[in-house]
């Protein structure tokens, strides 16, 4: 057994017991137990040193995030976590690193009774490769090409601050120029290192009638409404001016505020389309996950997507995403 | 949308209609069906290049091999598979690589109807990571802790062959002064760098009364027959003369012959326990799998490993594991 593979064992644990897991760690594979009756919702995110985060990032963070990024997958199907896998390639068997991301990382997967279930330790440049299980009653899923014209359209918490923090990280002037005050860029700095899968949220739209499509706000706001309707084969209007601005974002010029906003990236929110009819449902959702909902535009049959300001104006924003520091 | 999720696009196709899989890539998450009343299983296995793999490793061969050594592990817990997904970190977008790459993914993907779910591609040092799941019906998986004092213990096909291949492509002296003739060498390489996982056989002996326990030699026979025997609480004797025997390993040394057969690693064969009473069904699910399955030592109750020759006479050897180019 070589040194990876016995660190991998320090920071591998039995899976709880009564819960979907039948056997853990340590056999050629896991076995699971999902809830007779569910569908099992599955993705899987590889990130890599440099592109996906910086080199020497503080691992007890990465370690949230590896998983983070995963979970939010799963409440963007509005699935419940069953488990995860983890594949790690290490430069080195750094013991004080890996006993940090492991905090950080279990951390997140206990409040999410989602254990660990297998895995592989190697050596190589630094590589997470997180793969998420979780269950979900048939015909509940949120799927991206359910959007139908005349859904509103939703979003939960508020996006921006990551692309903000990672401005400020880089040093880009238009971020270091603007007066922001410490505590905003603390929380903004939050949401990038730390992301909140919104799983409450996802699981209660899910069981919510009216709700439609939805998928996970990663790559940019307008980037990730663009993978919704083309799914969907419907266009959409949204309201710049009714997207929640963090106050972070309030010192910046208009133009990198909406930048920010729209094409932000690494925002881990929930972007979704529900029956208008359905509009106090969601807000009920909303309340009960814990997590602000607000609606910031609607569904159009006619194809294309509007960003129209407070005074009705229509204007172009590019819509690129977030590309992990460039392709 | 970058380079490389552009070409992922190209090389990932939709799922089979009529099977498990009811939402492919494209979405957040899949969603899978499994057969009602089974139990999942689940394996994640990380390559790294110029660790798993030679830099520069024939790409078509390279896809067959990723998704083969963890079909291995599902074929080693007696399951059938029902999809996977594939993580990938590419140093470049290489079109070409990529879709010979993909041919040798799909052509083993194809022949066990296992499709691709979901994935992840992104620039970075070369790594795959695939995760495979697969049904089992409660009480038949075959875990590695089941083995039981007096139970035979069998091993599929042979073993030796891949770490020949691997001491020929470094130029190790033993193997390349050893008389081999070129058939034997080629067939050598095509275990190493296509290797066969043995689902058929882990499906029918997880359907055979008696048999108990199994893994997938993967580090080595005696490593990995150490990891079972730690797992189950017992003790073995294996007979070194019956392990069915390559042709391109008659040549060599005794003590190198028996170095591969023993500890060699990268066989992806079966290594499994089961009642005597069930001998004959034994050997009848090696014929309905088209593999050879040969008798090679017993499990006992006192604790250790004992390596006899055909003279009975027990001898050392180092268990030590196939390491992937060493630690």
């Amino acid at each position: 057994m070589g040194e990876f593979e016995l660190i991998a064992r320090h920071f591998t644990r039995p899976a709880p017991p009564g819960g979907a897991v039948l056997l853990g760690v340590g056999d050629d594979a896991a076995l699971l137990r999902p809830t007779p009756g569910h569908q099992l919702a599955i993705s899987t995110d590889m990130l890599v040193e440099g592109r996906h985060f910086f080199a020497g990032a503080e691992p007890e963070a990465l370690g949230h995030k590896a998983l983070a990024v995963n979970l939010s997958d799963l409440a963007a199907m509005g699935a419940r976590p069953l488990g995860f896998t983890l594949a790690l390639a290490l430069p080195a068997a750094d013991e004080a690193w890996l006993a940090a991301f492991a905090r950080g990382l279990f951390a997140l997967a206990d409040a999410h009774d989602c254990p660990l279930v297998g895995g592989d330790t190697t050596r190589g440049p630094l590589n997470l490769c997180i793969t998420v299980f979780g269950q979900v009653l048939p015909g509940q899923a949120l799927r991206r090409d359910a959007a139908r014209a005349g859904d509103e359209l939703w979003l939960s918490g508020r996006t921006g601050e990551a692309r903000l923090a990672l401005a400020l990280r880089r040093g880009e002037a238009w971020a270091t120029g603007a007066p922001i005050n410490e505590a905003d860029v603390a929380a903004a700095a939050d949401r990038m290192d730390r992301p909140t899968p919104r799983l409450a949220l996802g699981q209660a739209l899910a069981a919510t009638p009216g709700v439609h499509a939805a998928l996970d706000v990663s790559d940019g706001l307008l980037g990730d409404l663009g993978h919704l309707l083309k799914a969907s084969g419907e266009g959409a209007e949204i309201h710049v001016d009714t997207l929640p601005l963090a106050p972070a974002l309030q010192g910046l010029a208009l133009d990198h505020q909406r930048d920010c906003l729209l094409a932000g990236g690494d925002d881990y929110e929930l972007l979704f389309t529900a029956d208008a009819a359905a509009h106090g449902a969601v807000l009920a959702a909303g309340r009960a996950a814990g997590v602000a909902v607000t609606r910031i535009g609607r569904i159009a049959a006619q194809p294309g997507l509007l960003v129209r300001d407070a005074q009705g104006r229509a204007f172009t924003q590019r819509a690129r995403g977030f590309d992990h520091f460039g392709d």
